[in-house]
């Protein structure tokens, strides 16, 4: 035997005894730091080349603490290895510009993603990988457990218990990950409080609260104005009721951001009762509190909807509505982004959502040559989970059409997820949804990044939803064929030019390729007068008032 | 505009209010109610056709609170549909005998699975379907939302304050389904205290608890003593450790629970050393406490572990080593089934197991025809990740030699998951380990079920390491090679006798299918002189003393 009793197994532990102790001159009652002394506690408790996670949420941001981690001393704190989710705000590009941190493993980085391509160019930012949220997350108990978490929540009490609230998002697995691996946990709040109105997050894991001297940023993500849906999006939600929702009977299901499926939410209470199909599609969602889901939910569409984060002026619809979302005892939606993507990979049947390029297999991505932009919660929803082992009928019925099947498991039955992308053929600009090769291929040599960063693969992608039918490319039994079906729905694209009619005639036959008509749907019907709100205000009003959109929304 | 303003839209929490008034006789101080009570307690709060979970985990039971529910009035109580990851009581099954249950939603069965198959036959039991653990957690917040969860802990302050410690498992996932949905939480406690070690579970999120009569039931599961491993498992092991983990640099992975694998865990300080492997494979584990794991990490093999559920007589060991495990302030690790998952679906690289049948194409399943088991953990780690996005060496290798790879997504690159399947070509009594059709496929017919009980589909395994080889399926390029590279690795079951000679001599020079001697493999040193601890008293050793193994397991 060759072990050693002598050997130190709890250096983590000593480790994080020694920050604490570094700190402690900057703690007030409890485990309070005051806000100016935020970067002298930041320089006390994070060392050279940690693994860091700044809350970097979807939505909310612990924006405090990330302008404080701007103003550490390089000389003390440096290399560091950001582990977050979200990449969003100046000051989480700062920290590499400064020289404090190094390394980046992100999920999604929207507004940041020209000036992240530009420093990974310019060799200020090494890339680990872009993730799937949920993947990241089960990294943090794995490879990439934080060190240092710097998290936020809306109040604590001196112990450092955390009220979350209707944002709790990603705070519950970051803590955990960290703060039991011996990591330090350091939490902004809006307000420090005697007694927190119920607890998100056990004070006993938490080391440090400071109150910020502002509330933290929250970005309204989820909230799209009815009033800029096109006709064009009317139609391909009217065939996506009618040709998937109502043919597959999808019970169960996550809609991406965007106009294309605010118009799918919009029409439920108008085309989808006309349809007779209330009570056999949509009751039960993984979404974010979306505005334009309210008609639906008011007309009794909808069963059940557990949310990733909030989303701003939804606060009090949402505490109206226990019996749909999930509430808390203190009247307040609990968030919980891993769990929301939890039931989002496993108990969906259906996910949705708009994308920027497809290329002639299939392969879809929302990134562009100059924007590492990430893919936040898509992949996770947007793929065949594969673990999965429960039957419903609409995944029963996707898997017994998959033409490829009996290649891949033999003689057995398996279901399979439907995956659906809606696609203009061309966006704003002329630019061509489909296209020979993505932007995507391009962006990996420029950014060095080991793939190409796919948003949806071809194997999970199920059927494409253009202006010129849908097409089930599932049903496809060879590349060459699903390759001929995405020509048929590709437009005037370079994709769809080389479209052969006699082939595409074929696929119809086959069920493969169907156009508004061939589902029975009159083209002139749609339109925005479909709509069950029309704007912001109507949704206002379908919530009795409880709606209280942010001011960029308020036209009225 | 439909909406209906006088609508109830609170009628949960109204329903669960009206619960807990019923109760509030049985309530002592706070939260406690007496273990005499208990009975009372549970008609107060549950009502018939419930969805109820019970906690019924892999390890840990709420065993008071399953007797508690058998001895409900079925008049008051009945036509409830169990939501629960593991089966594994005899009171578990009561339930459905007394006409208290009627549907049964689950994941695991294990000692109960040939009753339960009975209980189906005669329709005692309507099963919904049988769950990945990870699956069923997402449906809690989507479809199978438990009402009532009745819940385990180590002890409770009179708040509800609940600590879990080193048996967390499912705890946070259920109450947090369950709570915030307007459900009822009770938990079964070994002790109520002044003062819990540590918080797991917020006294807001709980309303009642009950200090059962004695401490709850724990399974040692992963426990296996060395003095009964094979040498025909040591050769295994030796060809995994140089063929498989040596080859594509496997730093993350689960071991499933069984021998084979812990012969492997014990070769790792012995033929992994001489192989030079130390630092270059097993350093990442989701994995629970395996006892076989000590002298690995003795030997400084491993850096983290995150663990499921516990292990019987691991406490003080884990505790010992918080470098390596999850631990909290208190002392104690913190498991928690729902993160170990998540981490076992996306950050592993290689999922290996056993299992007691494969079929011809490669789907393999642990179901024979009369008894319903379940899965547990395995098909949500032995399964490719489609939403993982992030690369590591041995991932992109598998994806690279995937042969089917272009027909499924065109040119782009994409890696795969490892997932192993460890076999013997026959079993105890002649059990082929290779079958033409799946015990699971009649299963399904005799228990009627959606689909047969499939462990691993054929399109998930990439390797099958029997003791005549490897087959490195995934590097085929349709269905029938990968039958006959399944037929060289399959001996004399009838499968391996339709083998041809010719075609295996094919499969060998192209690498898909590998013989000890091809691996460079001495079979001859294939021997237990190789493990690294020999028996349970060699483990207690390794573990200077730490490692305390249950009575049965002391033969010394």
């Amino acid at each position: 035997m060759t072990n050693q009793p002598t050997a130190v197994w709890d250096s983590l532990k000593r480790d994080a005894e020694e920050r604490r102790a570094a700190a402690r001159p900057y703690v007030q009652e409890g485990k309070v730091v005051a806000a100016d002394d935020t970067v002298a506690l930041l320089e006390a408790v994070i060392r050279p080349g940690d693994k860091l996670n700044i809350e970097g949420d979807n939505q909310k941001q612990a924006d405090f603490l990330a302008e404080c981690l701007c103003k550490v001393d390089p000389a003390k704190v440096h290399d560091l290895h950001m582990v977050q989710s979200v990449l969003s705000m100046g000051t989480h590009l700062d920290v590499f510009d400064k020289g404090i941190a190094k390394k980046l493993d992100f999920s999604f980085s929207g507004p940041q993603a020209g000036r992240l391509a530009e420093y990974v160019r310019e060799g200020k930012i090494e890339i680990g990988a872009i993730h799937t949220y949920l993947e990241l997350y089960g990294r943090y108990f794995m490879d990439l457990t934080p060190r240092v978490a710097l998290t936020v929540a809306v109040s604590a009490d001196k112990n450092g218990n955390l009220f979350t609230g209707f944002n709790t998002e990603d705070t519950p697995v970051i803590v955990e990950a960290t703060k039991f691996k011996q990591g330090i946990v350091v939490a902004q709040v809006n307000e420090i409080v005697d007694e927190v109105p119920r607890v998100d997050i056990p004070g006993d894991w938490v080391d440090f609260v400071v109150q910020a001297p502002k509330p933290f940023y929250v970005e309204p993500l989820f909230t799209r104005d009815p009033a800029l849906i096109t006709d064009s999006q009317v139609l391909r939600a009217m065939m996506v009721i009618k040709g998937i929702y109502g043919e597959y009977g999808i019970q169960r299901l996550n809609h991406g951001i965007g106009f294309d499926t605010a118009a799918i939410e919009l029409l439920l209470p108008t085309y989808g009762e006309e349809l007779g199909l209330k009570g056999k599609i949509c009751s039960y969602f993984s979404l974010n509190p979306h505005p334009t889901l309210i008609p639906a939910i008011e007309s009794g569409w909808v069963k059940s909807v557990h949310s990733f984060g909030g989303e701003v002026g939804m606060e009090d619809y949402v505490a109206a509505r226990p019996d749909v979302f999930f509430v808390g005892p203190d009247g307040t939606m609990r968030s919980n982004r891993a769990f929301s993507q939890t039931a989002g990979h496993y108990a969906l049947d259906l996910f949705i959502g708009g994308t920027l390029q497809i290329d002639k297999y299939g392969n879809s991505s929302t990134a562009t040559a100059t924007r590492v932009a990430g893919f936040g919660g898509a992949p996770n929803m947007g793929c065949d989970a594969k673990g999965r082992r429960h039957a419903t009928p609409g995944w029963l019925k996707c898997g017994e059409e998959y033409g490829i099947q009996s290649e891949l498991v033999g003689d057995l039955p398996r279901g399979k997820r439907l995956v659906v992308q809606l696609q203009e053929t061309f966006r704003e600009k002329l630019a061509p949804g489909f296209v020979e090769e993505l932007d995507a291929v391009k962006l990996a040599k420029n950014a060095n990044l080991d793939l190409p960063p796919v948003m949806i693969y071809s194997d999970d992608l199920t059927h494409i939803v253009t202006e010129e039918g849908i097409a089930y490319l599932h049903k496809c039994t060879t590349m060459a064929e699903r390759m001929a079906a995405i020509r048929a729905v590709a437009g005037f694209t370079s994709v769809g030019m080389q479209e052969d009619p006699a082939e595409t005639a074929g696929l119809r036959e086959r069920g493969i390729f169907k156009t508004p008509a061939d589902l029975g749907i009159d083209v002139a019907r749609a339109n925005r007068s479909m709509l069950a709100a029309k704007n912001v205000k109507d949704l206002v009003k379908w919530s009795n008032g409880l709606y209280n959109p942010p001011a960029r929304f308020r036209n009225w």
